[in-house]
C-alpha cells in the first residue's frame, strides 16, 4: 500500500494533467458551437473557398482562440498540482521551493499567452509582417533568460563525422540563444504556412503534439534525464485535448476555422516545450514536413517567384475536387535567381510549369506548397482525402523521426541525444 | 568617481525604466494615428454619443491595445536591465541569480498579458459577464503562488483601536489570498465602470499611476524597505508613458477610444504592482473614487434599480452640454430593497429622482455613477470640463491618500504601514 501511494504520488501530476486534458477537450468541444454565432456577429468569419457554390456559407474564423484560452485556464489550474509537494508544506518561506522550475513554467506560459494575443490581434486586425515579427522575438526573451539562469547549456555535441574538424563539442554561446529565438519565430509561422484545406492546421498540430508526447514518455521511461520531459508532457497533454476537440469541428466540412490564433498558439507551445525540455533538435525532427514546406515556400515568400494572395488549392466546381493553384506571370519579368528557381522546380518536378491556358505568352507555375505537390503527385483529389494524405505524411515523418532519434541516433552520436 | 559610478549603477535600472518610458510614450504617440484606419477597417469603431449630430463620426475603438502592446514590449526589453548584475556574470549556473525576484516579475507580466488579451477579446467579441470573471480570477493564480513562495506574509497589522479585541496582528491565512484575488478582479473592473466621457479612463489611470510612483519614491528614499517599491516603480514608469500618449489622443474631442482593453490593462497593472510591491492597502487608498463609484453602482449592477445599457451622461443637442442620464421605471415594479435604495439616494441627495416628464406615472432616477453625481452638483456642463473636474477629484483623493498614508498613518498604527 505504501508503494502504491508512492507510485500514485510520483505520477500524480501526470494524472492531473491527463485529467485536465479531458476536461479541456470536453469544454472546448462544447463551447465552440456555443460561441460561433458571437464570432460571426463580431465580423470574424470567412467563406470557405473550397466548397461548391451552393454550399458556401459564413464560417466563424479565429475559433482557435477558444481552444487557446481554455488551454491557458487549464494550465493555470494545473500549476498548483505541479508544485503541490512544496505548496502544501506548512511553514512559509522560500527554502524548499524549486524557483527555477516554477520560473521556467511561468515563462513558458508568458510566451504562449503573448503569442495567443498576437495571433488573435492578427486575426482581427490583419497585421503587417513587421508587426508580426517583433512581438514573438521579444516574447522569447524571458524564455531565453530562463534558459540561461537555469543553467541551460549552449554546448552542442557534434556528430562523429564532424569531430576531426571541430572537436567533440562546440560551445555556440550567444549563437545558441539566437538559434532558440529563431526557433520560436519559425515554429509560430511554420504551422501557419502549411494551411488552406479543412482540418490541416489542427490535424498536423495534433500529430506533432502526440509524437512529442510519445517521445517524452520514451525518455521518461527509458533514461535518467527526466525533468524537461516531465514538464513537456504536462504542457502537451492538455494541448492534445483542446486540439482534438478543435479538429472535430474543423474537420471537413469545416464548421469553424482555426485562424492565425491557433497556428501561433500551436507553434509557440511546441517551441516552449522544446526549449524548456531541452529537446529542440528532436522537435525539429518532428517538424520535417513543416521545414520542407517552409524551404519550398521561400522563393515565393521572398518574391523570387510572384506570390498570389492565397496559395490554397483551387476548387473545381464541376468535379468537386481540388486541383493545383498557379501563379501566373511573364517569364521575362522574373529576376535571374527567379528564373533559376523556375528551372530547378521544373527539372526536379516539384512544381507543374505550363503556358497559361488563356494567354499562352504568360507562364503558370503551381504554387510552392507541399499541398500542391501532393495534388501534383496524386491528381485532382477530394478535400477530405487530401487532408488525410497530408496528415499521413506527417505521421510517417514522425515515425521516421523516432527511428532516427532512437535506433539510428547512435550511428552518429556515441551517447543519447538530448 | 568611484562613488559616482556606484551611484549610477545603483539607480541604473530606474534610468533605464525612465528612458524606456519616454521611448514607449513616443512610440505610442506616433503609432496610434498610424493604425487607426486599420482598426476602423476591422470593424473596431464606435460613434461618440456625446457630440453634436453634425460632428458625429466613426472613432476607432479598443486603441488601448496599442498602448498595452507597446508596454509589454518595453517591459520585455527592460527585464535584462533589471537583472543585468546577474546576467553579466561569466560563469553559468543558478548560484547568484535571484530567482524569486525574477519569478515575481514574470508572474506579474503573465497576469498583465492575460488581462490585455481578455480585454481585447472583450472589445472584439463583447463577452458575457461569466466569461469576464473566470480568466482574471485564474490569471491571478500564478501571482498568488509567487506571493506565497516568496515568503509573502498573510498577517495584517491591526489598527490600535482594534487590538484589545483581536490582538496586535491577525493572520488572515487563506482569506488573504482570496482578498488578493478579489483585488485583481476589482481593479480590472473598477476603471471600466468609471467611464463614458472622453479621456476619463486614461486620465484617471494616469493620475493613479503617478500617485503610486510618488508613493514608491517616498518609500524608496524614506524607508529601509525598498524591494517591492523598486519593482513597482520600474513597472509603473513605462505605464505612465504609454498612458500619457494614449490620453493625448483620447482627450476631448476623442480621436480614439481606449476600449475595455485599456481599462483591464490599467487595472491589472495596478493590482500587480500593489500585490508584488506589498502595498495593496495603499493602492486601495489611491482608488477611493473608484471604490466609491463601485459601491455607488452596486444597486444598478445587481439590478435592484433598473440599469440601462449605457449609463453615460446625456448630450443636450441644443446647448452642447452634458446632463444627467436617467433610468426610468414604475416605482411599483421595484423590489422592497430596491425601494429602500431609492429612498436612501433621494434623502442623501446622491441621485436626482423625478416623475418622468413624458409619462408622469413612471419614475426617473439619475444613474448611479460618480459622473452623474458631479453633474447633479455643478449643473449641465461641457464634456471637457466634466472630465477635468473628475480628474481633479482623483488628484484631490490622491493627496488625501498620501496625507492619510504618511502624517496621519501613525495615529492608528505605531509602525509604518506596508
Ligand atoms: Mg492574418
Ligand atoms: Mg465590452
Amino acid at each position: 500500500i505504501f508503494l502504491l501511494a508512492f507510485a500514485i504520488s510520483s505520477v500524480g501530476h501526470y494524472l492531473a494533467s491527463l485529467g485536465l486534458a479531458f476536461v479541456a477537450a470536453s469544454l472546448t468541444f462544447r463551447l465552440i458551437p456555443a460561441v460561433s454565432e458571437m464570432f460571426i456577429k463580431a465580423g470574424l468569419s470567412g467563406i470557405d473557398l473550397n466548397k461548391h457554390e451552393k454550399l458556401k456559407k459564413k464560417v466563424p474564423e479565429a475559433i482557435g482562440v477558444v481552444a487557446a484560452t481554455i488551454y491557458l485556464i487549464v494550465i493555470f489550474l494545473y500549476i498548483p498540482f505541479h508544485f503541490r509537494a512544496y505548496l502544501l508544506v506548512e511553514q512559509q518561506g522560500t527554502d524548499g521551493f524549486p524557483h527555477d522550475k516554477f520560473v521556467a513554467f511561468i515563462c513558458g506560459l508568458l510566451s504562449i499567452c503573448c503569442m495567443i494575443f498576437l495571433g488573435f490581434a492578427d486575426d482581427v486586425l490583419n497585421l503587417a509582417w513587421r508587426h508580426k515579427l517583433l512581438l514573438p522575438t521579444l516574447a522569447a526573451l524571458p524564455l531565453l533568460i530562463v534558459y540561461k539562469v537555469t543553467g541551460g547549456s549552449t554546448t552542442v555535441i557534434l556528430p562523429i563525422f564532424a569531430r576531426p574538424f571541430l572537436g567533440h563539442t562546440l560551445d555556440l554561446g550567444v549563437l545558441f540563444y539566437i538559434y532558440m529565438g529563431m526557433l520560436s519565430v519559425f515554429c509560430t509561422n511554420a504551422i501557419n504556412i502549411l494551411a488552406g484545406v479543412n482540418g490541416i492546421e489542427a490535424g498536423q498540430s495534433l500529430v506533432i503534439a502526440v509524437s512529442l508526447v510519445v517521445n517524452s514518455i520514451i525518455q521518461i521511461i527509458g533514461t535518467e534525464y527526466h525533468e524537461g520531459h516531465q514538464l513537456a508532457l504536462c504542457l502537451l497533454m492538455p494541448f492534445c485535448g483542446v486540439t482534438a476537440a478543435l479538429l472535430w469541428h474543423n474537420w471537413y466540412p469545416s464548421n469553424v476555422f482555426v485562424g492565425d490564433t491557433f497556428c501561433y498558439f500551436a507553434g509557440i507551445t511546441f517551441a516552449v516545450t522544446g526549449i524548456l525540455g531541452h529537446f529542440s533538435k528532436t522537435l525539429l525532427l518532428f517538424l520535417m514536413p513543416q521545414i520542407f514546406n517552409f524551404v519550398f515556400s521561400v522563393p515565393q515568400l521572398f518574391k523570387l517567384i510572384p506570390c498570389p494572395r492565397h496559395r490554397l488549392p483551387k476548387y473545381d466546381q464541376s468535379t468537386g475536387l481540388l486541383t493545383m493553384s498557379y501563379a501566373t506571370f511573364a517569364t521575362s519579368s522574373l529576376s535571374r535567381p527567379g528564373r533559376l528557381v523556375l528551372d530547378i522546380v521544373r527539372v526536379t518536378g516539384l512544381c507543374h510549369v505550363r503556358p497559361n491556358p488563356e494567354q499562352p505568352e504568360l507562364t503558370d507555375v503551381s504554387n510552392f506548397t507541399i499541398i500542391n505537390l501532393v495534388i501534383k503527385m496524386v491528381g485532382p483529389i477530394h478535400e477530405e482525402k487530401l487532408t488525410t494524405y497530408i496528415l499521413m505524411l506527417q505521421v510517417a515523418s514522425s515515425v521516421l523521426a523516432l527511428a532516427i532519434r532512437y535506433p539510428f541516433g547512435n550511428m552518429f552520436f556515441d551517447q543519447p541525444l538530448a
